[in-house]
């Protein structure tokens, strides 16, 4: 019975690849002297390296008799319990061990957090990366900024067609999401079929018409599929998400609002239909659009280059010639939507924009949500716009934005079709993992059935049972300037330390002969008290650094840590005492 | 017809004031030989030191005919920007320049944002403050702590009192609020009256049975009101807030459902109705209470001793106790319903507290809403509360929470029952202002006649006009530790640069007569880099500070100033080519 089950997929696979990997595969048997059986007991390992217990940074390792390849390979934004840092991106270590074994990269769409350490993984390993034509301009562009675009093996593939690699195939599967071209991946192995959503919501109307392709899920649906891998971010969500043209609808009624009045909207750079309907909202108001924001104008560039935005003529201006039209005659699209200090919109808001100054009665539109952790940065620019006498629209109600993700009934629905053996949540933190195992707990798969894993785990599936059989290394890498990986725990943790309550560095020259005190102690600090009004504090300091230096030289303490540590621990208690603050005490011992 | 207008109020107040105030107003008019006519054109001076334009910080002065008095004196937490920092308080310098005017403060409520501060002024100027039961209990812990309630002057008003201060007098009126004993004013003087809604809610059933006094509220309305001040927080939001028990219903299921298990509920320390629900619905199950965090436990003693919590006998056991019952017969009250890494929750979270453990089935009731800003925090705790195998409740779905203040529909029913000539909302940044404002105008109150100030203006309003005459002092001071003040913005620039790049300090000695370096430079750093995979870069740092030095010397650069400017430019540009980074660059240079 064993052997029946465990033999369908295989035929499946064998049925459906191409001539020339079959070849490929046959030879590798022979020589390796496999016999059949022994492959087909094989599981497929998959490896989730990021994107587990966590919002962004997705990447998964999917590993099937000796051949591997990736699915996405995201960076993240740093927490605030990382000052400083730029971004974050996966621990790559475990690719770079595998190098040999990996065949390539398929990706599912081109956001941040399924694109953006690309380039980082690129410097140290060139492998080839299979994408959509849309997700493959984006890359470019990335990959052209860190100058590795000429070596780069950038391949471009369609919605419905099928690559191999290795001893996979993979199909890519139109999904909807919040930027066109975004795919799903049916991927068959000697295992059997998993599919691997990517982010997707279920569209029936959107804007390019090009509803995701649930017909061909259904189709691996009533073939058989192993495991699902399906996007979690809304699993906390009851219902279904909103079709994007929604938010056509709320903008056709505000810009009639705003009659006579400027127009500015925020929203993310990458939303290229919410962009597309901007557009065709101010064409027909006969409104000029500029762009604001360096991505934007990216995005922008590169989606009406490909195809994916249709501007109408006269339509677009540079943001330089606003000031040439009445305001009524104008809709600006901007990049800030999430309060970004460094964003068009709130350079607006601030009064520091060179192109935009706020005029009262301009209507602004945030359309996009705060992403957790973005709140309060999204209030302080709409409070500092209102002060300004700008009319700002943001919230929920007016439906100026939808998400890009499926809310629970999507994710139940998908599920059924799929009826996979095995389900494993991915891209969430853990509240929508657990959430998203509860949904398909409730359609019916065993609890057994589920994994509900972490990055660096390696979760083997076959047709017998899913295991969770051992753990690779799985970490954060932080990018703080040109610097990759070269601030770890101990910097961070001084980082923090210096934030909360500065810093006393206490100099002083010792005579390498006599021991004696020649110069200092001097005193300085940084971000702990404003010095000009607190010399007496710093006297006192000295005084006693004065005093542990005396007694050191009585007792015949010499070795200088000894001396610095009593310089520490003596200024540290002398100053909690007195403040309850605690500074970091640098000692710096000078031996002349 | 100016003259009758103005008369009414003050014939009102007379008539209101007690024998012994009325003799000392009229000794007063009659030395200073007032003529009736001068004191009644005098307007009412309402100037807002907090709570305008942020969350929190509330305090408000009136004066009228040279008598002042406060409401509220509370304070608000840090943002983001301000690294270190304990607790924001309002600027005091204009109290203090007036403490001859000022006769006492009235207090609404006993929240933080309320009450927080007072401490810190009653250092400086104990002046007489009112407020209802409750609030002077919680307000008389705090004074406690600061060691100032046996100077403190405090006394005890109900709800429907009446108070002179000066020339003012103010009634206390019950409002429903997240606090039992809140109370709202009507301000009467010579101007006019005016009512002080405070943070206010209107529920029909609270759990104390005591409904907020709007026939007291519309009595005023009745006689005329010259202006209303109310609480915007919830301004955002449509329809009306739920009453509290709601989420008694909620409880209840859940409680049903967690049959077997312990259940743990995080809330506001001082959401006296909410912990009473807890125990009501613990008591029905024959389940224990135990409390944990030191605030809750505060409070709950406070409030059963003056009898606003009702705990039934043998219910409440000590913490230390809970591991003596089965699971299911207990319910644990705790503190970090806001994620705040110190609190009891956050700790049972990360397995760091002292008595309780996570069972796997632990049911986990957060009966709260993230605050702004805190939405990560929270979503940390519940992953960790997950990952251990706790089932958590959370999302707003389930009813676990409702708030404290008014929404639109209460707001504006609050505006028709008094009917204000003018209108000025309070609490609330910028947007919760605007908000509460347009509803005003929808109200029908004219856009001139209402008031969208901040922090610090003087709102003049008579039966003429409403205007913003001048502005006084009115920040925010930063506590940190012991220091109330010493951390500016000089100190707040320096932590940030800290945070975000670390410190790089660079010691010397040189000799004072030949001018030569004895010792040194030696480089140290901290939160710039992993010194010790970085030895490379400071010795190129060190050996750039050795050529700058030697370039001092050649062209006779003798200055010390000048040296150390000519280090930091130097080494800064060296590692922002290096590494894109920005570290703080301290030089030492001591002379021997």
């Amino acid at each position: 019975m064993k052997e029946k089950m465990a033999k369908k997929p295989s035929t499946q696979r064998q049925k459906n690849t191409s001539q020339k990997t079959k070849k490929n595969v046959n030879y590798k048997r022979n020589t390796k002297n496999y016999t059949k059986r022994e492959t087909l007991k094989k599981p497929l390992r998959i490896i989730p390296l990021g994107g587990l217990g966590e919002i962004g940074k997705n990447i998964t390792l999917y590993e099937y008799d000796g051949d591997m390849f990736l699915v996405d390979c995201g960076m993240s934004f740093p927490d605030e319990d990382m000052p400083g840092i730029d971004i974050v991106i996966p621990d790559f270590t475990y690719i770079l061990e595998n190098k040999d074994k990996i065949k390539g990269m398929v990706v599912t769409h081109g956001h941040e957090d399924h694109i953006g350490a690309i380039p980082y993984l690129l410097r140290n390993f060139n492998l080839p990366i299979y994408a959509t034509r849309l997700t493959v301009g984006l890359i470019e562009g990335k990959l052209k900024e860190h100058k590795l675009l000429e070596s780069a093996k950038l391949i471009t593939v369609k919605a419905g067609e099928k690559i191999e690699l290795g001893k996979f195939q993979v199909e890519f599967i139109h999904v909807n999401h919040s930027i066109p071209d975004a795919v799903g991946f049916a991927i068959s192995c000697g295992a059997g079929r998993v599919i691997h959503t990517g982010d997707f919501k279920i569209d029936t109307t959107p804007i390019d018409d090009y509803v995701i392709d649930m017909g061909k899920f259904a189709e691996y649906g009533s073939k058989g599929v192993l495991a699902l891998l399906a996007d979690s971010t809304n699993a906390e969500r009851p219902g279904y998400t909103a079709s994007e043209r929604l938010v056509g609808g709320s903008f056709s009624n505000l810009f009639k609002k705003a009659e006579g009045h400027r127009i500015i909207v925020a929203t993310f750079s990458s939303n290229i239909h919410r962009i597309q309907q901007i557009i065709d909202e101010a064409a027909k108001c006969s409104r000029k659009v500029a762009v604001s924001g360096r991505s934007m104008l990216n995005v922008v560039t590169v989606a009406a280059q490909l195809g994916y935005l249709n501007v109408p003529e006269n339509v677009l201006i540079d943001i330089s010639e606003i000031n040439n039209y009445m305001p009524g005659e104008i809709v600006v699209v901007t990049t800030g939507s999430q309060g970004e200090p460094l964003s068009a919109l709130h350079r607006v808001a601030f009064s520091d924009h060179r192109q935009i100054e706020i005029i009262p009665g301009d209507m602004i539109i945030i359309s996009a949500t705060p992403i957790p952790g973005n709140e309060k940065l999204v209030g302080k620019v709409i409070n500092e716009l209102m002060k300004r006498g700008a009319n700002v629209v943001y919230e929920s109600m007016y439906d100026v934005h939808v998400s890009g993700h499926a809310c629970q009934e999507e994710l139940k629905l998908m599920m059924s079709i799929i009826k996979p053996k095995y389900f494993i949540p991915l891209h969430g933190e853990q509240k929508h993992l657990y959430k998203h195992a509860l949904l398909a707990e409730q359609m019916g798969i065993s609890k057994e059935n589920i994994m509900l894993s972490s990055n660096g785990s390696v979760i083997e599936v076959s047709s017998k049972e899913m295991k969770c059989s051992e753990t690779v290394p799985a970490g954060r890498v932080l990018v703080d300037g040109l610097g990759v990986g070269d601030v770890g725990s101990i910097v961070l943790r001084d980082r923090k330390h210096l934030a909360d309550d500065g810093i006393i560095v206490v100099a002083l020259s010792i005579d390498r002969y006599t021991r004696e005190v020649v110069s200092g102690p001097d005193v300085v600090s940084r971000g702990f008290v404003y010095v000009r009004e607190s010399e007496e504090l710093m006297n006192e300091i000295r005084e006693l650094v004065c005093d542990i230096l005396e007694k050191c030289y009585i007792h015949n303490v010499r070795d200088y840590n000894t001396i610095k540590t009593r310089i520490k621990d003596g200024v540290s208690k002398f100053l909690f005492t007195r403040t309850k603050r605690s500074p970091m005490i640098l000692p710096v011992i000078m031996e002349v």
